[in-house]
């Protein structure tokens, strides 16, 4: 129907999320329609970013350098590690602009299904870091899923060795803006029994 | 909040239809993730696109050559030509393959909102295919919308000097599969007035 390359590229941008493949070819249409202000900048950006954007060796997230901007800000809070599981809820916790310290990403939960065990948590480097730069709390932010729970529990089990360490996790309850009538039971119950005085 | 690289990355598929900020952040973090089997390969198939496609010097539609695969086919009715508004809409009718002829694409309608006048549809250009490649019928297919009909009506006008040549457009009605209570008073009432006998 159309070229080979555009079907090509068409075809690559269909495996972006929240692109289908009929919105992939609009993509590429409007690509197309704006090379010099949209597609010529677009690949030089990418060509950057493929060449220069690696992992930081400290804590997970994307960084040009050796470490991440989070890593080496000398206004963050050295003393607090949160543990993520992606990069995404890295950048959620960063947006929200509620936490000043320092992060551990996992890369994954626990999943007996996908064989992702314990090995596949870096957990080793967490304790390290948590020896070496004298960690005081540390914050598990995994998902509210099951296996992220599970792995908080497993994290939370692992870092009980360690004295002096504060572990805490966050409070899970009715999220704000939010209706009871489509609140899951759950959630509810939780609220209920950890309910707190005006 | 992370490096600049990556903001401007976003910021660029941000500026693709269909991907808001934050599924641009989405796309941007998944690229990132596959940066071996989905970044890279789309980095080089952006740089052979941006390299090798171009409009077709006949029809305006893309191609790697001078004419495009449509206007290179042999097994194609040379005799019709159908106008469109733009290549997304080329695409979508050869999706279609209702559609064997050629095609003109106008890159744009009349509009006097925006300062698109008759000298911006290349109808020079059609008019001669039309008398070079012996042309016998033009379909007129723009969009279904005030700025398509007009410029239809200007181009039946324009194209009405041409003695024997057949100018049709697109039928007008009911589409297949909805539900008449949805349909707007002016596309019912163009269906009750062209109605047929069964």
């Amino acid at each position: 129907m159309s070229e080979e390359i555009i079907e090509d590229l068409i075809n690559l941008f269909s495996k972006i999320p929240s692109l289908g493949p009929r919105s992939a070819r609009r993509a590429v249409l409007h690509l197309l329609k704006n090379k010099d202000n949209l597609m010529t900048p677009l690949l030089g950006v990418l060509q950057e970013t493929i060449k220069n954007v690696k992992e930081c060796e400290n804590c997970g997230n994307f960084c040009t350098n050796k470490r991440c901007l989070i890593c080496e800000d000398p206004t963050r809070q050295k003393a607090t590690i949160c543990v993520v599981e992606s990069i995404a809820d890295l950048w959620a916790i960063e947006k929200s602009e509620v936490y000043n310290g320092h992060y551990h990403v996992l890369g994954g939960t626990l999943s007996a299904i996908e064989g992702r065990g314990p090995e596949n948590l870096k957990l080793d480097k967490l304790e390290n870091k948590i020896k070496r730069d004298r960690i005081e709390e540390v914050i598990i932010a995994t998902n509210s899923t099951l296996e992220g729970q599970t792995t908080a529990h497993y994290i939370f089990e692992t870092l009980s060795n360690f004295d002096n360490l504060k572990v805490s996790k966050l409070t899970q309850g009715v999220p704000i803006g939010s209706e009871l009538d489509y609140i899951d039971d759950g959630t509810l119950g939780i609220a209920f029994k950890t309910r707190r005085l005006f």
